[in-house]
Order: structure tokens, then C-alpha cells, then sequence
């Protein structure tokens, strides 16, 4: 992944295609990651009726069209995800899997697809609680797992935990539509992975044991992989200030962390297409004006 | 013009188009005041590269969009100008020429080509200085005085006044290509109307004449009309917070004033059609709550 970014934009719904946009327009390089469909969310939408241009339009047209306005300005879409940014003083170091990439400004662009936590998660991170299959799964050679999954793109972290696992009990808590095809043989080449339907509700700790409790019974194992969409932006960045569920900005989409910006919903309601287009527009061109203002 | 609306907009930029249609889409009475041809800030860009979307449309295609949009949402544009807005209580009445109008709430999105006021301008405003050649000419009956026009539009304002006035000095300010129509006889049906092309310095006043001081020498008169495409928003509603140039909002586009909401270039930099876009669309949506909130 090379050398240091100027921006790194975390986030690619609206707010993340605009700043990527605009920071490109201005000249800085960018790395924008994100799903290489851009976003679920806009993909999914019936009828956009309040985009203002683009009258009427339905969401996967609107994803056609960013995709084809990213790909006129030449920028790609880094199709992994971001589980921890460090503030390094100058810039911000950003664990992708087990790499990190090194940005000088970042903006947070990255929805509220990330949900509550369970009762007892944010006690258990890094304790038997785990985000990332890829940067953890060594440590369950010869072990067992339990991995809740939020998008059939995770089964690809399921086959590989089960590399090194003894043993994966995998939920994938999906909508219908996507879960229609789920057989019992989601994992044909993967004997040792158990596939259950249930809904997990709260997590907790059990001697050198982890159980998670679903309305199906509690799961005793020895680690609890969860893979949403996205992580919560608190657990993101530490030492970011939250307003509740949304990272706190001011008007031109600074946090209170110096280089590190917000757009979109994150940032909170309206939820609104064309407001996360304005604010990752704003948001780019704070971090052009931060990223001058070191050079002086 | 009838019943009082939910929503008034005043400006028919990105901000202002934006506002109009999610306030339609929510259901609103809407009042959208500004120029037929949308903005000429949008319309005169050359190439606009990042407004998400509609990669690198030009200034005038961006317009056919945008009027093309309100067209299909059967949202007319009332061209006229606003030249005063009142705070009522539990609603506003807007001036438009003699006129006034009831609006629930106000988005302003007059954007900020209100320009610097002149030195001696606002001490003289209401005694002798006026923005408004429908409200006051009839003030002018038998007596003289000078406009200065900042579009071609507001020559009809002119001709208007020398009905009353007995001799009016007409100054135009528009950009040269505008003016190289321009000749002597602009106004052939007045001959009390005399074309005077010099640049406006400064307003002062002197026993019960007003003087106009250019760089071709001083003008005596009666009165000084200044006729720019909007009126700097502390100067039309009375009370408004400002912050330097712009409007004071917070981060839902509302004002110091209950009901009254701004977006757009008037709240501050940067001066961006999807920053724009992106405020009217949450302005709207905090005024139909505001709205919303008055029925409990």
C-alpha cells in the first residue's frame, strides 16, 4: 500500500465518493476505502426523489452514477476494511487486516451501519471479542470460534478462520433475500464450520471461556468474532468524541482529533443522501486546508 | 398571493432549489422566491467537476438540471425580490415590493452577492437611501433621484420611477459584456432618465439633499436607490445573528430566529454547489420539524 496518503476516506456512500472528489479535484492524493459497490444503502433505495439534478432517480442509478463520476477522476475504490485508526501526532496509522497505511488526515465517512453493541461487548473487545478474522485468527490454531456475520462477504473470513480453527460456528444474521440461498452446505469444503440460524443478544465471559447467549441457547467457545458492515466510530478511533452514536463535528466537519474529519450520517441526522454529499465535500476541503496549513 | 405557506425559500441557487424540493417531497406549502433563470453564479461556472453525480457538467447544464427537477416536482419559482422580512411571533411576513407575504418559516438562501455596503450607506438607510424603487417612488413625486442598478432587470425599476420622478440619474454596474448594448438611449421612452456610466464610492448627506460621491465627481439628489441582486442579511430581517458576512447557524441550519433557517454561501465558506445542496436539503427538513413541533 506504499507510501503515506494525504487523505484517507473511510466510507464509500455519498459523503466518501464526494470527499474523494473534491480532494482529487484539489490535487492531494487519496485513498478511499470502502465496498467496490460503493453502498448497500444507496444501492438498495427504491426512488431518490430529493437529489437535486438528478430528479427521480433510483438508488442503484445513483450508485451507477458516482461509480462513473469515481471512475472519469481516476479513483479507485480500496475494496477492504479499516478496523483501528491511531492519531500518531502528525498523521494517523490505519490497521487494515494486518497492514497498517499511513494517512495525514482521514475522514470518517463510514454511515451507522454499525448498530448497537450486544450487552457485554465493549467489556470483551480484545479480550475474547474480536472485529477482524484476518489479524486474529492465528490466535484460535487448534481452537474454537463463533463468528456473527452481517453480509455474505464475511463467509470469505469464515473459510479462512477454519483454516486454522478446529472448529467455526458461524450465524449469519442477514436479511432474508440474502440468506434464501443458505443451505446447510454454505461451507461444502470446510467440514469443521457449523452453520446455525439464531439471533445472538448478549455476550459474556466464563472462566477461560467466551458464551454467547442467542434465543437458540448459549454458546460456550473460546473466541467471538463479530464482522459488521462497518465499526462503530468510538472503537474506530480511540479518543474520539462522540455526541451518542455520532461522532461530534463542528461546521466544517473537524472532530475534535487535529486531521480527522467526519461526513455523513455518521455525524447524525437527517440521513439524507445529498446532506452526506455536502459534508464529505466540506470535509475534503478542511482536510486540504489542514494538510496546507502543515507545510507552513 | 394568497394563504400563508409553510416555506418560504428566498434564493433560487443550489441551496435554495435543494430546500424547495425536500420540502415538497415532505409535503409542504413552499414559496420559492428568486430569479426564473435559477442562480447566474451556477449558470456562468464553466466546468463544475465535483458535484457527485454529474461529473464535469458545465455551469448551464447543472441550471437545466436543477430546472428541470423543480419542473418535473411542479415547483414554480415567484420572481421577485424580498426586500424585508419580519419576525411576526409564530410566523414571518416577508415585503416583496408593496406586498407581504405570511410564511410559517424562512430558509434564507440568498447566497453572498450582496456585496460591501457603501460608506455612508447604512447610517442613510430609510432617510434617503432605499433598495426598494417599487416601495418608495411614490416619495419621489416632483422631485429627483439617482439608482444604481447591479443587473440589467433592474432597468424596469427605472423606468417604473421616472413615472414619478422628474428626473432620474441612472448608474449601471454590470460587467462590460452586459453594457456593451448599452448606448444613450436605453431609455427612449424617458427622456427624464440620463445614463451616467461611473463607479459608486460612498453615500453622505447634505442638509436635506443626499450626495453620491464616484470617480467621476459627486451627484446632489433627492434620494439614492441601490439596487443589487440581494439585500446582506442583517439588513433584511432585523435581529438576525451574524457571523462576520454570514449568517450564524448551527449545525441543523437554524438561526438565532425560531423558524428561521439559512443555507447555503450566506452561512460561510466554502463556497460549494453540493456543500449548498446538501444545507438546504437539512434547512428543510429542520423547518418541517420546527413546523411539526408547533401543532403539538
Amino acid at each position: 500500500m506504499g507510501n503515506r496518503v494525504d487523505i484517507a476516506i473511510i466510507g464509500t456512500g455519498p459523503a466518501g465518493v464526494s470527499a474523494a472528489i473534491t480532494a482529487t479535484v484539489r490535487n492531494k492524493s487519496v485513498m478511499l476505502l470502502g465496498s467496490a459497490d460503493l453502498s448497500d444503502k444507496v444501492s438498495k433505495a427504491h426512488a431518490i426523489q430529493n437529489y437535486p439534478g438528478l430528479p427521480e432517480i433510483s438508488g442503484a442509478d445513483l450508485a451507477r452514477h458516482f461509480a462513473d463520476h469515481l471512475k472519469r477522476m481516476n479513483i479507485p475504490v480500496t475494496d477492504r476494511k479499516v478496523t483501528m485508526i491511531y492519531a500518531m501526532g502528525d498523521y494517523y496509522s490505519l490497521q487494515i487486516d494486518n497492514e497498517f497505511v499511513e494517512a495525514t488526515t482521514v475522514i470518517l465517512a463510514t454511515g451507522v451501519s454499525f448498530g448497537k453493541p450486544f450487552p457485554g461487548e465493549d467489556e470483551n473487545l480484545g479480550r475474547g471479542v474480536s472485529y477482524c478474522a484476518t489479524c486474529d485468527a492465528a490466535l484460535y490454531r487448534g481452537r474454537e470460534a463463533v463468528v456473527v456475520g452481517y453480509a455474505p462477504k464475511e463467509e470469505a473470513d469464515v473459510r479462512f478462520l477454519a483454516e486454522m480453527a478446529d472448529r467455526v460456528i458461524y450465524i449469519p444474521v442477514y436479511k432474508k433475500e440474502e440468506t434464501a440461498a443458505m443451505a446447510e452446505d454454505l461451507f461444502p469444503d470446510r467440514p469443521n464450520v457449523e452453520v446455525r440460524k439464531c439471533r445472538p443478544l448478549s455476550i459474556a465471559k466464563k472462566e477461560s471461556k467466551m458464551v454467547l447467549v442467542t434465543d437458540d441457547g448459549a454458546i460456550e467457545t473460546d473466541g467471538i468474532f463479530l464482522l459488521r458492515e462497518s465499526v462503530s466510530p468510538g472503537k474506530l478511533v480511540p479518543g474520539l468524541e462522540l455526541d451518542g452514536n455520532h461522532v461530534k463535528t463542528d461546521r466544517k466537519m473537524a472532530t475534535n482529533l487535529p486531521g480527522l474529519f467526519a461526513a455523513g450520517d455518521i455525524t447524525g441526522t437527517p440521513y439524507q443522501y445529498v446532506k452526506s454529499a455536502g459534508e464529505g465535500n466540506v470535509a475534503a476541503l478542511s482536510a486540504v486546508s489542514y494538510i496546507d496549513s502543515l507545510k507552513k
